[in-house]
């Protein structure tokens, strides 16, 4: 067989041809041990953002990535190892939510999680808002705790699918993010890294999302469907809105207080009601209800119950250091007014989320602190009426100047209408 | 104004849009004073390459390369300082059949030129096999040896236009040579700083050349013509036929050889013919003819009375340490026989060039040495009639090994038909 040359396979891309399978594994070699320079794969990134890969291509990539690096073995779990991916919004704490829900009618769920780099923190950084958080056992630990409580949430090490890091690195700062085979492969090596073999996926579109459209997030849940397909892995792409915020709360504390909310079964009902829809498609594709029916019954018991809030203090103090655990605060709750009467028919998820980064619960780099206390609680949304004047959020800040700053976003976050406005669904549709 | 940041003008022309001023000149002090790593560049020329430039972004390229080096003052040769180019072929030698011919009927030549990397060396690299022949004069010497003798041709130095450089180099590793527009702003970059203001560009189209068919060859022209009336510089594109070698020789002193024929009017007809238009075009565009035909006849007359060549030897004189120079020879001449009777249909130049590389006449990077000597003479070529085992080549090898090679790639080159053919014309188009 000839030497496979990068600039050839960069020339091939460009002419809008596929791979071949040795070629990704080339590709992806070269990506993890450094035989290929940056320039040459921000040169075949940018043609496969604007040429495209077929679903075989991108099976394959995904793959190769997922083999770049260590993958963990679940196996001592039982036969079906499910895991729940959100492609990120604004407020969208479900995996807080998720995990002790479903160990609360007993399903296993092993889950790492990651940092944000953002509005607000990833997963990682949010249940770190609670004192003493250890997010990083060891394997077998992790595996303990999941098969004696149900469930734990630790962070990603950096030894999954290395190669997508590097890649994730340099699509970052050569506009080559945005591309639908390079994000369902990034997506899901790290999910087959991670272990897992039933997959649901949280397809978010919308101002607040990566996704800007339901089309994109359809084209893109489609694909990873496809991937599933061709890796034996069970897929399910869950598309849901992400136009306003997910709950009230977004920062990194008030989110754990939000999910402890929901948890308790008072919390918002956007939030609830994709946390349990998300749960019960798991259910069933792990084989542990029958139908969405049947599972959705189940959960909503335990949250009516106070099983799945108890298996939540569980989880953390299983991981923790400290009992009783108490979060962090503001030192200024400012209140947001709204600017005009009417029924709101927008609050915008990416303006809010600006203003939850204003007053500091996100970072721009790696090495920057987060505050944890920080953000913005909704007391209105989308649908609601109000007069003039009324508080529509709550800021919760430690700066008042930060807070003035981010009150005044938040003003901009949110429309008014004379007539009243219908509240989307916040699941558009499913695809597996 | 807002700071301008490489990865949005990567994203923009991954958008397909057209770049400002201020952001072509961001982008090309980038690659001079390498505040753009190669990893953005090359994500950004693929881009380039996919969505393409339009007329007015390819001159502010073309102009902001030219700027970002040393600028070559020709003033004090006159109002017109005419430059010829051409984007490459097999066996082309008209530079140094142009220079003196020009300089013989009173038309200065103030020349820079280059080496090759690729099948044979460039013009520089051909000269460079007279022995002692100096191709690095000092501009003032350079600006005196044109003021007294009418020509003279130098090595281009790195100084010109060094962010085509730095661009052309990560072009070749990436596969974003093929780029009309970046075809063009590389060729013009350097036009422009080397002080000329009237062009002609011989732009080959065919197998031997880096544009495979007529309709590339003409974009390319019709870009560069375009770039030229936006930079207010004169330019002539000339479209010619690269399906079979120029002339007769392929190789470095075999070139020398052929044009120091062509200057004695005995060389073979199409380089005769193309070598007396180019230059009747630089006439005309230089103010020094009104029309082709008048040109022609004074070009011809100067080939026939033997001026042309006194002044080739006049010029190589005066840049030579040595007077009555020989040329190197090779070796071994090795005849390569027709293995079919009829007539000639195809000489295939890029074949021919390839015979060529083998036996030693180019190199692959700058550090490679050239075998002046060798190369490959043509003997027949399209609608020649063969009888089988007619000479139809002859291999100038330094090995009998390689020798033997390049026989046998020679041999691929020719095809046959049983019915007579007709000789294609020259010059196909001529664009301004």
């Amino acid at each position: 067989m000839q030497k496979l040359r990068m600039v050839d396979l960069i020339s091939k891309k460009k002419a809008g041809e596929a791979h071949s399978v040795e070629e990704i594994k080339f590709i992806v070699d070269g990506v993890k041990n450094n035989s290929i320079p940056d320039y040459q794969l921000s040169a075949w990134l940018m043609a496969v953002c604007l040429k495209g890969m077929t679903f075989d291509e991108s099976a394959m990539l995904t793959e190769a990535m997922a083999k770049s690096g260590e993958i963990i073995d679940l196996s001592a779990l039982g036969e079906y190892i499910s895991d729940k991916h959100s492609t990120g919004g604004v407020g969208d704490k479900t995996t807080l939510i998720l995990a002790p829900l479903l160990a609360s009618v007993g399903v296993k769920v092993a889950k790492l999680s990651g940092r944000g780099l953002g509005y607000t923190g990833g997963t990682i950084d949010k249940l770190e808002s609670i004192e003493g958080y250890n997010p990083s056992l060891e394997l077998d630990k992790f595996i303990e705790q999941v098969n004696t409580i149900g469930a734990a949430v630790i962070s990603q090490t950096a030894k999954l699918a290395p190669a997508d890091s590097r890649l994730y690195a340099l699509r970052d700062v050569t506009a080559t993010v945005d591309s639908i085979p390079l994000i369902a492969s990034s997506v899901l090596s790290k999910k087959i890294a991670s272990g897992a073999n039933v997959i649901v996926l949280d397809v978010k579109y919308g101002s607040g999302a990566f996704m800007k459209t339901p089309e994109q997030a359809e084209e893109l849940s489609k694909t990873m469907v496809e991937i599933g397909k061709k890796l034996n892995r069970s897929i399910t792409a869950v598309i849901t809105s992400m136009d306003q915020p997910l709950g009230n709360g977004i920062g990194n504390a008030i989110e754990v207080q939000e999910s402890i909310d929901t948890l308790k079964n008072i919390g918002p009902k956007d939030l609830t009601d994709l946390s349990v829809y998300l749960a019960a498609v798991m259910m069933v594709n792990t084989k542990n209800a029958k139908t969405i029916e049947e599972a959705e019954k189940a959960l909503r018991e335990s949250l009516a119950n106070g099983k799945a809030y108890s298996k939540f203090i569980e989880m953390v103090e299983a991981q923790s250091a400290v009992k009783n655990f108490v979060l962090p605060t503001a030192e200024h709750l400012i209140e947001v007014k709204a600017d005009s009467e009417g029924f709101i028919t927008e609050t915008d998820a990416l303006t809010i989320a600006k203003a939850s980064k204003i007053l500091g619960a996100g970072r721009e780099t790696k090495e920057d602190p987060i505050d944890y206390a920080v953000g913005v609680v909704l007391t209105k949304k989308i649908g609601d009426k109000v007069a003039k004047g009324d508080t529509i959020a709550v800021v919760h800040a430690n700066s008042l100047e930060l807070g003035k700053d981010a009150v005044k976003t938040c003003n901009k976050a949110f429309k008014y209408s004379s007539t009243p406005v219908e509240v989307p669904p916040i699941v558009h549709k499913v695809i597996d």
